[in-house]
């Protein structure tokens, strides 16, 4: 952003409470088709995509220059919805300097946190509007809605930190969520290597 | 927090997106009688602590371990209310590591985030609902509720930033902001040095 070279100013930006868009900044988009082999079911992914190719997420990316003393932050807003039993969820990354942490205020909708570090330790914390989540250093971490509206969380990270997708998308979670008899339940990926 | 050492785990904590506040954790408050000589009216100031010593704020220090990788957050509640014309506030701070930032992202209320940095620049962004404030680094903050309702904002700084009180409780803001003809205006600090 223009503003922010050379020298960082001040500045402030609106993001909506009630539906976590920005009415000034486009988001990023992300449809079902850039997330191949990273659900469960490939066969209801596969129906799916050929009809109509769902949007799962939104979040922003502000061009906060990466210096460790900046931070970038933003909203991610996850749809409701599911891919055969799986609900919805982001794609998740480390961070590329992967000792830095990120902090997530959920402001509206239903879901968890889905948290794991190398060493195999995992946990998710569950989203509800006004629950704050502490992701650390070292922790892998996807947004996963389980309700009915959109998953709404306003997220802070050092600027620098970067974005490891790779690792994510060629390993997978150790664990997943899907719907078991009208809840969601968290149990072993299949398809985790 | 016991949970957070010696090894920092996933965790939560709910701050309530109506009244800012966290069920399970108690804030640090600030009383008017915190403030001495921050504000430009003495003899307002003298009087209002004389007689009650009003709560102008609250807030939340988790405890995450200063490390350059970790984030400290939570809430801050800016209760509404004027010493003479001027508006209830923070006592404001630089970080100690001045070149690192802080985000707040407005939640409820309406308000100022009054910066200025040791070059002298300075600006105030205002606060509403939905409205995230970028403070760069090297920025003194303050945050300043011009409105009828608790001004609730949600921040995240680098938990080592550590915070410099002492230099605006000599030095003062540059500016401060004052109820004239029913709204607020900025003006010079008559107590700059």
């Amino acid at each position: 952003m223009e503003q922010l070279e050379p020298i960082l100013k001040p500045f402030s930006l609106y993001f909506s409470l009630n539906n976590g868009l920005s009415d000034t900044t486009p988001s990023l988009k992300r449809h079902l088709s850039k997330m191949k082999g990273m659900y469960a079911d490939d066969q209801a992914y596969a129906a799916m995509t050929a009809d109509g190719d769902p949007l799962l997420y939104e979040f922003y990316e502000l061009g906060v220059p990466e210096q460790p003393g900046n931070l970038a932050f933003g909203t991610s807003i996850v749809y409701p919805g599911k891919v055969g039993s799986e609900y919805y969820m982001t794609k998740g990354h480390f961070h590329t300097i992967l000792d830095t942490a990120e902090v997530y205020y959920c402001i509206g909708g239903k879901g968890y946190m889905l948290m794991e570090n190398p060493e195999g330790d995992w946990t998710a914390e569950e989203f509800t509007p006004g629950k704050a989540v502490y992701v650390p250093g070292r922790y892998a971490h996807r947004s996963i809605n389980i309700g009915n509206e959109p998953l709404i969380t306003f997220y802070v990270f050092r600027s620098d930190a970067g974005h490891d997708y790779g690792s994510i998308e060629t390993k997978g979670f150790r664990k997943i969520v899907v719907e078991q008899d009208g809840r969601p339940i968290i149990i072993d990926n299949p398809k985790w290597k």
